[in-house]
């Protein structure tokens, strides 16, 4: 391979395809603002809702949700592989900023809504297809009339932590 | 979608489809420790390796790289979307941490190789398809024996910063 | 006040003043070294060492230490705030990161140390002299042969979060 | 030092003793409101306010400060120390916390506020008190109707980098 860049006939050999869909978005969008956090969520339980695109492109899912909690979980697949053979940071960062962002979320009223300021994520072992499903839990921890915080947890198949985070969220109102 | 449970008639309307390949990571394993960084991304610039899958998946590129510096770019899609009509944040942290860990490559010798340990990103403005092509330079700000700190900022086609990041690497040598 | 910059005769009725002591800090270096960390501890739980000046000049102390968490404790005064009146996010910082620091060390065997490579905080409620004494837990969350993350929370009296903390820190050994 | 349980005879030839001064921090809540950020600083180098106490406590003081910039001087003291014989990491964090907040506040309109939601700051290098004084330059780097970020950088007397930091804050407004 290192030697066959001008090659007109590309070996093809080791090349994978993946194929898949989504919705169009713009669903979520007035619902997600109109409902009670707690309320849509319950909603998109019931299939109300598809699921974002982003979901559908890294093959990630929310499973739970709670008061303040959300659980989405992620099978590690080579299309999420980095250039070393691990899955890539910027995974565990979406599953982890999705986390957090919709336990922040089951906390907010009818009229408002939140937009993520930041994320911080470490890095604690590598992810791998031999890691199984990740489960990532994100918790509320602090939430206040304009801002909120949020912790997440992502671990293993047998219980392992492979990333943990914290976020910062802007609560915006109706008025 | 083809799963909504309570629907028996699903509206498959606005359901869009991709497919796109990638080819196996493996083939970065050796080169990217047997080479000095630089040399590597040369390499890697003359078509010497594909491109690592999640480039593939998230549809982001290297576009420039030197001394302490690399430049990925991403135009942002509909599959790149969150619930609420913008691009995921983990998106966003997926380019800044490619950036930020492809600048600390090149500063690495061969024999070396490094971890990305965390990733920090400031979400400062939304990104859409409307932002155009989305610009991600990542700078070493810092590297020592052990560890190395890098920061990157995402700008949209008009400079305006979308998201800035910092991160810490660990360096791992030969003995 | 406002008017009052020129003035040759200053007012100093709202001037306050502190003297505090400290001992010299290289006492440390050898020990913290040469114990086990839980040992080390011990140690300094028995009076075997001064505590460091930091903790002098901010007034905070360790309270309580077991394996792979420790606690500080600061009481707020008026020479921790900053200009519009709370204590100032460093002096949180600072807590925070001895919390994290020690608790990391609980876990060190003799021969190693450990220094910490970064510290990200969420300050979620104003602390004031009204808050208290705050209590900082800090815990491990993982821990290497290399690197070690951990977390803290530092809380009122009443149990609410004024600020929450992760950390990594860098492990070296005596090879 | 004077409670140092079971010693009864304590060495205190290697204690050392500090005194110093600080003005009550309620002169700056009006006026920081009230005026435009950039004037509130013109009036503060005119010596129209005195330093808040957290700047006597640590030694530190604001040096510089233009439109979106503001630069902190701290000179490393055996009072900073941790007990390893370098500065404290929370002693920079407060350093890089007033220089981001301040670059911050130059921005602010007259009836608006700010509160810093976060640091997050990377150590690069240890501090001692060979470093000499050490330099924190704060920018802004994006701000908005409710939300700012801002990055710092500590250096010392060499030009090395000791810490790099970045912030958000939540900007409050009259109404």
């Amino acid at each position: 391979m290192s030697a066959a860049p001008p090659d007109p006939t590309p070996d093809t050999t080791d090349v994978r395809e993946r194929t898949y869909a989504w919705a169009d978005p713009q669903v979520f969008a007035a619902p997600a603002r109109e409902l009670d956090g707690i309320d849509f969520f319950e909603k998109l339980g019931e299939g109300g809702f598809p699921p974002p695109p982003i979901n559908a492109t890294l093959g990630m899912g929310l499973v739970e949700v709670s008061d303040g909690r959300a659980v989405f979980e992620l099978t590690p697949q080579e299309w999420h592989y980095n250039p070393i053979g691990t899955v890539h940071g910027g995974v565990l960062a979406t599953l982890a900023d999705s986390a957090l962002g919709c336990a922040v979320h089951t906390k907010l009223a009818a009229g408002t809504a939140y937009t993520s300021l930041d994320l911080t994520i470490k890095f604690t072992r590598p992810a791998t297809l031999g890691s199984g499903t990740l489960t990532c839990e994100g918790r509320v921890v602090s939430i206040g009339r304009r801002t909120a915080t949020a912790q997440a947890e992502i671990t293993d198949t047998t219980g392992r932590v492979i990333a943990h985070a914290v976020a910062s969220c802007l609560i915006m109102g109706d008025s």
